[in-house]
This record gives C-alpha cells, structure tokens and sequence, in this order.
C-alpha cells in the first residue's frame, strides 16, 4: 500500500503550485524536476512546502531535483516545463523551443517511468501533448493534455460572477484546441441544470465567450511579466486526482483522435472521461454545422502548428 | 449572515498565497491590496486564483485592488506588506523603510476597519506588529505578530523526517523572537506524546534546532531570489482561521506582554490562546534558568531593534 | 466574530446524523433537541459525536438537550422532528401527527430564536413547512423545506451508478412535491452537461426516474425498520451550509409560491437561490405542457394534503 | 491504480458509521457485510449512504451484503461485528459468544483477503483481536486492535471541555486495556504541548482520567439501549487511514507483544506507529513503577478474559 508517486516537470510558479496542490490534497508523494541550473531554487521551494504540511495538515513528501532518477517509477507525471508567453508573444512562437524541451523532458520520463501517465500543460498544448505523444512511444490513453478543464474554469468564474451565484453550480463546456480557437459550447453550459441562454443576455454571453477565449492573454496582460498559473495548476490536479483516484470524471481534455469527431492522428479538445487508465473514452457528441466548422477550424489551426515541429 | 471580509495587504508570493489559502478555506471574501504601481499585477493574481475556485471547488470572492476603501470593514487584515530580506541582509537593516511602510499601511487599515483584528507577519516582526500596535491605536488583544507558528511549523518538518512520522503527530514550542534569537523549549516537544528527547539523539536534536533558527535562511539561500511563502502564508492562515472560527487554539504568538514573563511594553513570540477575541490570553509557563536567560536575550535583541524606530 | 449556533430538532437517525456532518464542516455549533423522555439519548448522541471531533479534526460544540432555552439566538433551526414513515404507510397518514408536533416545536423555536431560519425535513414536507410558516409568523424566504436536493442525489447516484461516471459530474433537476409527485426534469440533467437523453436509451432513463420517484419508498422496504437518513441529512447539511456560507446555490428547495409558477398560497418544490437571506429568489423556468401538467397534478397532491391540516 | 477495497464486517451503527467515514474521505470503495438475516438492511445503509455521496461530493462505491465474496482482495478490513455490550453487562460476558463470531468471521476474511490488513474493534477488544490472530494465521503487524486512539480522543474531549480550548491542540496518551484497565500516561498529555498538570488542578484531572476510563459507560448509560458508535467510528477510521496512505502516524494500538513492555503472547494497548505495513512499530516508553504496577495489573485483566476463550 504504498503511496502514490507524482512528479512534476518544471519548478516555475504553474509547477510548483501544481506540486502544492497535488500535496495538500494526500494525492501521493512530489518530486519537482527541473534543469541543474535550477536545482537550488526547486529544492528552496519543496522545503518551504514541506514546512507547511504541518500547518496545513497533509502528509506527503515533496522533494525538488534536478535529477530524473529521482522521479523513478512515478505514477503520474505532469510536465509545466517550457518558455512561458509573454505579453504580445503568439503562442506559435513558442513551439520550436518548447518541442525540444519536450522531447528531452519526454525521454527522461520514459527512462525512469515506463508505464506512467503523462499530463501536458506546456504550451501551444495540443502540439506539446503530440510531442509527448510521439516521443514516449506510450498508447495514447496515457498522455493527456490539459485545456478544457483552465477554459471551462474561467468560463464558469464569468457566469458565476455575472448571475452572482455559487462557482459550484455553473458548468461550462469547450471543444478543440485552448485559446483563440476554443469552441465553447454554450448549449451545454449551465447554471443549477438551467440552460445559460435562459439566464443571461445573448451579448452578455457573447462577452463572456470572448473573454473565456482571451482568458490566458488577460492575466498575462494584468500581471505583466509572467503568465496564470493559480488556475492552471488546480486544472492539472483536478486530472491527476482523477486518475490517480480512478473517478471516471467526465473532463475536457487534449486526446489523440483516431477517427472521433472525423479527425485522425491529431491531439484536440474533446469531452473525455478520465479514471485509473487516464482516457478512457472519448466522448462523441452530436454537433451542429456551426459547431462542426469551428471545431474544424480549431483543427486547422493545431495541424498548422504541428506542422512547424521538426 | 454576511461572509467574512478578510484583506491581505501586499501581493507578494506570501501575501498572494496566503489569499489564496484563505479563499480555500472559505473562511471569507479576500481583498488583497498593493500599492498603485502593482495594482494590475494584483488584480491579475486575484483573478487567477478566482478562476481556481471552481476547479477547487470554493466559493470565496477575490479581489485585487490598490485602493484601500475595497477594504473596508474587514474582520481580519493581514499585514506582508514590506520589503523582502535579501541574501545576506541581516533582518535589522529592514527595520526602518518596513516601519513607515507599517505606518502608512496601519493608517489606511484603521481608517477603513477601525473594528478588526490586524496580523504581522513583516520582519523583523517583533518591532513591526510594535508600530502597527502603536500607530494602530487598538487594544494589544487585536494586534497580533506571526512567527512561532511558522517556526514551530518548521521544527515539526525536520522532526518528522528524522523519525520518518507523520507531521500530524509531531508538536513542537518556540518562545521569543523570530529566527536566531527564538528560544526552542524541546522539553514541550512530541512525537505522538512522547518526549523528543527520548526519541533522537541529543546532537541530532541540537542541529534539528539549530537548523529551525536558520529555517527562513536556509529558504532564502536555496532560492537565490526571494524569501519562503509557502509556509509562512500556511501560518498566517491557521491564526486567522482560529479568529474567524472561535477556535480558541493553543498558538504561539507575537503578544504584547504587560508583566507576562516579567516584560512590559514589549511584544515578543509567546503561547497564546487565539479566538474570536484575538489574543485572548497569554499562557505563563515556568522556565528554567536556562530558558530565562534565552528570553531576555532574545527580548532585548528585540528591544535593539524597537531602539531603531522613529 | 462568535460562531454561529445551528439547532436541530429530533435527534433521530435523520437528526443526528445532520448534527454530525453540520459539525463536521465546522458550520457552527450544534444543539440537538429532543423531547424530555429522550433527554439522556440525545444528550449521548451528542456527547459520542463530541468525542470524534478530535479524531476527527473539528471544533464544534454538540450538545443534547431537552430544554429550548439552550437553542436561544440559533442562526439556522433545522426540524427533523416527527413520527417516521413506516412501511407501507402512505405519507398523507402522518399529516395530523406531525403537523401538531410542527406547532409546538415552531412555537418553541420562534420564541427563543426571533430571527432564525428554519429547514424542514419532517414529511408530507410540503405541508409541513407551510405549517411551519404559518405557525411562526416568519417572512417566507425564512421558511423553507427539503426535498429536490434529496431526490436529485438519488437520481445522480442512479445515472452515476448506469454510466459508471463520478457523482461529481452528473446534475439533476426536480420540480414539484416530493415521492411519487415529483417532477423529473430529465431535458435539465446532465453528465459532464451532456444531455442524460444522448447517453442513456429512453426506457434506462424512464426506469432511473421510477427508481428516483420511489427512492424514499426503497430505502424503508430494504431497511424493514426505519427510513433513510444519510442522504436526508446531507441534503439537510447542504441547505444550511448555503445559507450559513451565503453561497447563492442554486438548489432545489420547497418554497412559498406567490404567483411563481402559476400558483398561490401554496409550499411547492422549485429551483431557488439559496444564500444568507434563506430563499433569495425563486427561479421561474418555461416548462413544456406536459411538466406543466405534471407540476399541476403535484400541486393538487399537496393540496390534498394541506386540506387534511387542521 | 485501482482504488483501495475496504471492507466493514457487521452492519451497526458502529460498522455503518465507519462505513460512510471511509467513503467520506475517499479512502478506497466499501463493502459493509452483515449476516444473511440483516442482507437487506445492509443493503439499504449501503444504498443511503451511497445517495448521499453526489452531495457530500465523494466518489466511492459503498455495497452493503450478506456474501463474504464481495469483499475479495480487500486491501483492509474492520471488524466491528459481535453482540454489544448492554446497561450492566460486563465485558467479559461478551467473551465467549464473539469469540465464536471472531472466528468464523475471520475465516471468511482470510479465504477472500489473504494479504488483507484487519482492524478489530469488538470487544473484549484485547482478547478478540488475539482470537482473530490466532485464526486468522497472519503475521502479527497485520492485526491490530483498537482502543487507545477512542480513548484519548474522549480524553482530550473532556480536557478541551474543561480548558475551554481547541480539540486539535489538546494530545492524550493511554496504556494498556480498554477501558476500566487502561493506563492513561497524564504526563504524556499536553494542551499545545504544554503539560496537563500545569493547567488542571490535579483533582479535575484525576476526575478526567476517571471519566475517560468510563467513557464507554456514560454513553451506553445515557443512551439507555445500545453503545457509542461516532467515536468508535472515527477511531477506526483514522487507524485504516493512517495504513491506506502510509501515514506512519505515531497513535496507540492494540498489538502482539513479543517481549515488549516485559510481555509476551498477549495483545495489550501500546504506542506504535502505523504505516502501510500495519503495525510497522512499537514504542517502547520508560515507565515509572506506578505505570509498570497499573500496565501489569491491566494485562492481568486482559489474561483473564484470554482464560475464557476456548
């Protein structure tokens, strides 16, 4: 009965963040990884975690590293590391540099976890989780992205800020890939079961469509320097607690489609359910023509970027 | 039956984080407050961790502001506002610029929430939450320093990694001033009711200790840039949470002592009891001579630095 | 910043267990009231429930009592008081008994606790929280009764249980009385917020709906000897910690309808938006003309029994 | 990475109770079992407590039923069946009749789990975890008995009764048997950590003392007909939890002896620290004389019940 081993790639403000979540919810043990460079400051802020499971009252060892062999036979490995956008960057921009870090990260993981689960956050995601993907030579139902469950999140603060209500009674619905080319589906999205479109004002929720789009790009923009990262690493552990507790969530998630919603050998945002085998479905959903050519469009968009990888 | 209204000010990592545990806890709405030029900033760092509530499943509102009417009639204020000790900087040189950011910060607090309770957490603390007591013009109940909890916190760390336990069963006391002159009485110690002192060898133990005094350096050394925030946000969480919840928990606190422990006019790092009513009581405790003489060294090193303020 | 006081009226399976999970949460402390020949159980109850509060980690005071006096200035009263359904007894045979016990306990809350708010559980609860209001004089946002939040966790755990999904991510909708004159809205129950209607196949549907209808009447035939009480006293828990927490859920509750749905003068299960004022607002759905039958015949079921009130 | 099976052997209040705890903190899915005879209200417990998951937001299975196969491969088991102890019965008349029960209860257990851990609360509870043992042919760490941790959790309820402070700050300590027999170490019992003796007249906390070694008493007196079960309960949760998550928590057991404390073959309460290999240690304390005399005196009790067994 041993515990739960769950490591986390990258030691920035989504890392570590992630890492203390993951802890302070018994999840299992952390190891945060990051480059050499980096050893120091990683360890500075396992130890300043650590020093707060007292207080906080959770068990659950959280070491930083620079070392791969440290995170040895993980359960689930999450990977944040990668250039962060900064404000004005494209999030195209970043592929190249983050593909290699992808690759490098990927083959450190494989070596020491081969039968891990792997939850991509790194950016332009549905590229990076096909990176992942290729790289680790894993099935497909072990390496996952994350997007929907940050896009719906934001989606769900808006209405809930908008109707003044309870963030736990709103829900929230997006296909296709994170960003500008979400496709929020606002017919599945709900306050206490009650269709939005009932509640709130068509350009109101147009508005919050939009800023649900721009949702990353709004808090890059405030902060300044830096991008989210609160929300982020609460969207990342609300799916490894899924797996790692086998809950069968249904959550949105980057999945690698063959055939599902008529697209193959792509990384896109689809409903999944997660539980102890990662993906363990997709599901396919009836959608209307306008629906179909955003989704294709969100499509075309993740293969242009697929297409700048080496 | 209105929500509590708690502020943070400074949007720091310690001031950020500890909004965000707070807001968790759903023990309040949280204001978290900086100064003009980082009132973007703040915003952007509210809003992030609003966008987590539904992922985390908490409803509490956050907000972001450098404007100190957003934070009228808290009932709990939280002061981390300051400048960070650097590398090398010794906690003293902090002590002038720190005291008139106290002064103003206390000012607008007072101004806004002449009815609630105010925690220190600025260094050097002991001298700090002194200003804030003084320009505050509250009664001493309501005024209350953090350092014991996080200092404690640390102890409980090592020692449950030298035995290999559970932090939850391990307790630990500090009496004094925060860091190098903090009086650890190991003899109040416990791993699950039994006394350190059987359990791990005395060397070990003395290094356990001396390793606690050095515990925000060891932090700041390993990050490079920055200071701990993790726990010292975990700290000031559990004696707001024992405020706002009537808890009436056993805490060591910065106290104001009028007589306690034979000093007067003086706050210093002593068991107290916090509920509702703040500091309800100091708990006295018999010393050894030993710990007699640890005390008053550490009251008058505190006593040097309240010699610096204007 | 005194904690609030929540009283609990029956100490009862249903009661008790509400008692617990209310202290539990840290939502306040509890006073479990019973009458005087079941003074000593009820304060045993409370004494056991007490003695798992270290173990379990909350500060709350419980306390058993027979005497009203120590119920004095609660924030929130929740009646769970009343003869049980047995089986094979029809809910309308329990009218005049319990509404007598209503009164008396309603005259003993209002005079010591003017200002409350008051949750009823106690069956055929339509009618007895409309005797409830009239017999405390109380504005109807302060008079509410429990059901739709019972009978939609019933319905999740069926659809969650025929899916093989987390209970987290199915919602339920229910109109109407409670039993067998409920009204399922199945259009507004979703997995993920897909429709039920695409996953499951109609006569699937059709039969979790029955099983719903009848969930009370499964529980009392499987038990032989009493009636649910779990999942009452969570439904219970929820409602108060919505109104203690001012959350403005969205939940189902038994409201005063004053035109709202075509009706008048009359206690009826509704959407509403739960938050510190009680029952801060009703919400108004279009229904299809066979709901609004359904919600008619229902109507008419409680009318039945509210003219069998004396 | 399945879930953690867990099953609960006897449907009562105790065993129901300790059911939905465990579910309640999403330590693995459970089994409840009980005789043919009480199949289906067994079944209906499950059931209820089941429907209360969506709302109190917890994913595990709960199955009530009479069939020892359902309980296959359980990682832990509690046993909780036997008759209870009635106003006026000893413990010991209980012996003979839940030895029998033990025995064939264990059977069951160890054909479907034989790697399983097993955590006994039936009383005599010393006397039947050495009957469990015995039959059951396991290793002594995967057998362990409960009764201090319910012990001290009573101890520190009447301390922070009787301090007026915070459950989670007040630490007890008991030796040896349940109840009347049990040994409880005051000097090892702390309020923050401060020692007992300097906060209560030594006549209150004579007083205390008696009346935890009386706990189980005062409520089954109050309750008039049957036995506490919250505490019991919790207490059991909390030892399965420190197993399932590998907690190394440092809480007083019921444990095989081998030579510890002067004893041997016995099972008698003492402090160990529980991980994911059961009883992964015993902690051997100096005793004073008065201490060796009380632990002798109460391991000659629990011997005598052992003479009994057949």
């Amino acid at each position: 009965m041993a515990r739960k081993k769950l490591s986390v790639i990258g030691s920035g403000f989504t890392g570590a963040t992630t890492a203390f979540l993951l802890a302070q919810k018994e999840l299992g043990d952390v190891v945060l990884v990051d480059i050499p460079q980096m050893e120091n400051p990683t360890k500075g802020k396992a130890l300043d975690m650590l020093e707060a499971s007292p207080v906080q009252g959770f068990d659950a060892n959280i070491t930083g590293t620079a070392d791969y062999e440290d995170t040895k036979d993980s359960d689930v490995v999450v990977i944040t590391a990668g250039i962060a956008r900064k404000p004005g960057m494209s999030r195209d921009d970043l592929v190249q540099t983050n593909q290699q870090i992808m690759k490098s990260v990927t083959q450190e993981i494989v070596k020491y976890s081969p039968n891990c689960y792997i939850v991509v956050l790194t950016n332009p995601v549905d590229a990076m989780t096909y990176t992942v993907f290729k790289e680790s030579g894993f099935p497909k139902n072990r390496v996952i992205g994350q997007s929907g469950v940050l896009d719906t999140a934001r989606f769900r603060t808006f209405v809930a800020q908008e109707l003044n209500l309870s963030v736990k009674d709103i829900t929230g619905f997006v296909l296709g890939g994170h960003g500008d080319d979400m496709v929020p589906l606002v017919r599945y999205s709900f306050a206490g079961g009650i269709p939005l479109e009932t509640l709130i004002p068509q350009d109101r929720l147009e508005a919050i469509v939009e800023r649900t789009r721009k949702g990353g790009g709004e808090i890059v923009n405030l902060l300044g320097n830096g991008s989210a990262y609160y929300a982020p690493a609460a969207a990342l552990v609300e799916m490894v607690e899924a797996i790692v507790k086998d809950q069968r969530r249904v959550l949105p998630a980057i999945a690698y489609l063959e055939g599902e919603y008529g697209f193959d050998g792509i990384y896109l945002g689809v409903p999944t359910i997660l539980g102890k085998n990662g993906i363990e479905k997709i599901i396919e959903l009836d959608l209307t023509d306008d629906e179909k050519v955003a989704l294709q469009k969100s499509a075309a968009s993740v293969r242009k970027v697929m297409d700048i990888l080496n």
